[in-house]
C-alpha cells in the first residue's frame, strides 16, 4: 500500500507492507485520518533514531496516524463478521494482543490511517452513525480527549471555566463544555487563528495571553454578586468569592501546572489534559492553601470514545470549525511544517489522495 | 498570665501579658490545649530569628497553640454575650479584624492554649456539647483536619483507603474513615507507638514501611475479585482491576507525592493533608497516565469543624487514643523533645497546672 511514512526525521511517501488482520482483527481502508500534535512531537524528538519513547518502538519505518475514520474490507480468523463490509467505522488505537496491548501508529508494526489500510481489533470498533462523514468521524479522537476530560471534571451547573490552550485537546473541551451548557467559557490561546476557532467552537470570551491574563479575564467573567461569606476570615476557612473555577490545562510544558497553581482561585479544579514530558517542579503549599484538586486526564474510556462518535453524529458535537485543511499523502510533509508553525489546527489526511 | 513562651530557639516558662479582648472577642480561660507538630516545626526552623514562613510574625515572644479547648471568663467590646461565662467552647484559631484576619498562637500579638488566657472571637466559637471534657475537646482541631481531608475524598460505599503517616493528621483521617464504614483501611507508618494508636483509631491493616511495602498490602486487601475488564488493553483505557483506592498522604516531605503517584493504582484519588515546604518535583505525565486525582486539603471549614466537634460529642469520633502525655507548663519544652525524637503522638498541655 501507499503511506506517508516517518523515515528518520522525515515524512516520505512510499510503498509500506500491507497489513494482514489477525485472530479477531479486520482489514481496513482508511478514509480519513488527523495529524496529532503527538505526531508532530514524535517526528521531531524521536524521529532520529533517537531513545523511543515508553511504549513505543518507532526505530524504523512507521507509519503514524491514530485519529481515523474507514471502512471494513475484510476479516482476520475468529471473527464474527458482525459489521458489514462497507461500513464506516471509527476505533481506539489499540490491538488487544495476547502479548499485551499493542498502538495503532506509532511502532513498526502496526500501521495507522497515514497508510491506506489498518488492522483494527473488531471487539474495539464503533459504527459511524446516522450518515456522518468519514471527515467529521476521524475527529472523534481528539473530541473524546477533550470530552473525557469534561467528563473527568464532574461539571455543575454554577461552573465557570478557563480553557488554557486551543489546540485540538482545548477545543475539544470547548465544544463539551458548550454542550453541558457551562457559561462563561474563557479560552486563552497566542494564535489568532486558534482563538478564532475557538469561538466558533463555543468560547465565550478568547484572550490573548500576551496580551491580557486569562485569569483577570475569568474573575470579571466568574464573579459571584453574592456577598462576601466571611469578611476578614481567610479564603482557605470560608471559600472563593467566585464561581466554582473548572481550569484546563491544555497546553502542556514544565512549570505550567505550577504557575496555574499560582493563579487559580481558592477551591478550583485544574483538569491536566496537556502533556509534560519529563519532572516537572510545583510548590505543593500553594496548592494546599487553596485547596486546589489537580486531576489528571488521560485519553478516554471505551464509553467516551463510543458517546463521542454518537454526539458528533447527533449534530450535538460539531467539530468541524478545527478542520483547516485536507491533505493527499504528498502533502502530509508540508503540512507537519505547518503545524509546526501553528499555521494550521487540525489537518486531515485522505490516504488514497495523492 | 502565666504562659510556656516560644523564645529565640527555646521554650521557656515566663510571665505574658494578659490579652485584652478587642471588639467582638470574648477573653477565655485556657483548659487545654494540643502541641501541634506545625508548633515543633516552627521551632525548630524559626525560633532563632530566621525569617518567618509567610503570614506568620515569630520574631520576639511567642506564645503558640491552635489546639485549644477553653472557658468563657469576659467579654470585648460589641458582644453578644450569648454564651455564658464558664462555657467550655472550642475555636478555629482565627481573629477576623477590620485589617484581615490574625492567627491565633503564631505571633507575638495573639497568644495562644500555651497560655493561660485567649482571646477568641465571638462569631466563631463553637459550645461544647453533652459534657464533653475539655481535653478530649481540645483534640476538635486535629480531629477535624483529618475529617476535612475525608471529607474531600468523597468517599463511595467500595474505596480502599490508605493512610500514609500516622501522626496526628493521619490518625484522624483514620478515625473518620472508620465512622464513614470504610474497610479496609491499610495505615503505614515506621512508629511502633503510632501504628498501636492506629489501629486503637480504626486501621484494619497496619504497615511499617521499613519492612513491607504499604502499596502492596493496599492491593493485596483491596483486589477486586471480579473479572479483569479488558484483558490485553492498556489500564488506561479501562481502569483499574482493584476497588477504588483513595490514598491520605498525611506524612509530608519532598519527594512523596512523585513516590506515591509512582506507586498508586490505576485511578487513585490521592488526598494530599500533609505539608512539604518549598518547591517539589514530580512527573506528571506518570499521573496522566494513571489518571490520578490529586486533592490538596487544607485545615477544615467552619463547619467541618463544628461538626466534628459534635461528632466527638456524641460519641462518634474518639480521639482519646491518639492523647500520649498530659504535661503543665514546665513540661512543655520536653514535650517538645519528645514529639521531635516520635517518642509521644499528641500531648495536652494544661496550663494552669506547673
Amino acid at each position: 500500500m501507499r503511506a506517508a511514512i516517518m523515515r528518520g526525521n522525515r515524512i516520505v511517501v512510499d510503498e509500506f507492507a500491507d497489513p494482514v488482520p489477525r485472530t479477531g482483527e479486520l482489514l481496513v481502508r482508511t478514509r480519513a485520518c488527523g495529524i496529532c500534535g503527538s505526531d508532530v512531537h514524535m517526528l521531531e524528538r524521536h524521529g532520529d533514531n533517537s531513545p523511543s519513547p515508553a511504549g513505543f518502538d518507532v526505530r524504523g519505518d512507521v507509519v503514524m496516524g491514530h485519529e481515523f475514520c474507514c471502512e471494513v474490507v475484510d476479516y482476520g480468523p475468529q471473527t464474527s463478521r458482525r459489521i458489514k463490509a462497507g461500513q464506516l467505522v471509527c476505533s481506539v488505537p489499540i490491538l488487544p494482543r495476547p502479548e499485551g496491548p499493542e498502538f495503532v501508529g506509532y511502532n513498526t508494526r502496526n500501521p495507522g490511517g497515514y497508510g491506506q489500510y489498518m488492522r483494527l481489533s473488531e471487539r474495539l470498533v464503533v459504527e459511524v452513525p446516522n450518515g456522518l462523514s468519514a471527515e467529521h468521524a476521524a475527529l472523534t479522537e481528539p473530541m473524546a480527549v477533550g470530552y473525557h476530560a469534561v467528563e473527568l471534571a464532574q461539571i455543575k451547573p454554577d461552573d465557570a471555566a478557563l480553557v488554557i490552550g486551543c489546540g485540538p485537546v482545548g477545543l475539544g473541551v470547548i465544544a463539551a463544555l458548550r454542550l453541558k451548557g457551562v457559561h462563561p467559557i474563557v479560552a486563552a490561546n497566542s494564535s489568532p487563528l486558534r482563538r478564532r476557532i475557538a469561538r466558533a467552537m463555543g468560547a465565550d470570551i478568547v484572550v490573548d495571553p500576551a496580551e491580557a491574563s486569562p485569569f483577570a479575564a475569568w474573575r470579571e467573567a466568574a464573579a459571584g454578586g453574592w456577598p462576601d461569606p466571611g469578611p476578614n476570615l481567610p479564603g482557605w476557612l470560608v471559600g472563593s468569592p467566585y464561581r466554582p473555577a473548572v481550569i484546563f490545562e491544555c497546553a502542556g510544558g514544565p512549570g505550567l501546572i505550577d504557575q496555574l497553581i499560582a493563579e487559580a482561585p481558592q477551591d478550583a479544579r485544574i483538569v491536566v489534559a496537556g502533556l509534560c514530558h519529563g519532572p516537572d517542579t510545583f510548590h505543593p503549599l500553594a496548592a494546599v492553601h487553596k485547596e486546589i484538586n489537580l486531576r489528571f486526564s488521560n485519553s478516554y474510556t471505551r464509553e467516551h470514545f463510543a458517546t463521542t462518535l454518537r454526539l458528533i453524529g447527533e449534530g450535538l458535537l460539531d467539530a468541524r470549525p478545527m478542520i483547516t485543511a485536507t491533505v493527499g499523502l504528498s502533502g502530509v510533509a508540508q503540512a507537519f511544517e505547518d503545524l509546526r508553525a501553528r499555521r494550521q489546527a487540525k489537518v486531515l489526511i485522505e490516504p488514497w489522495r495523492n
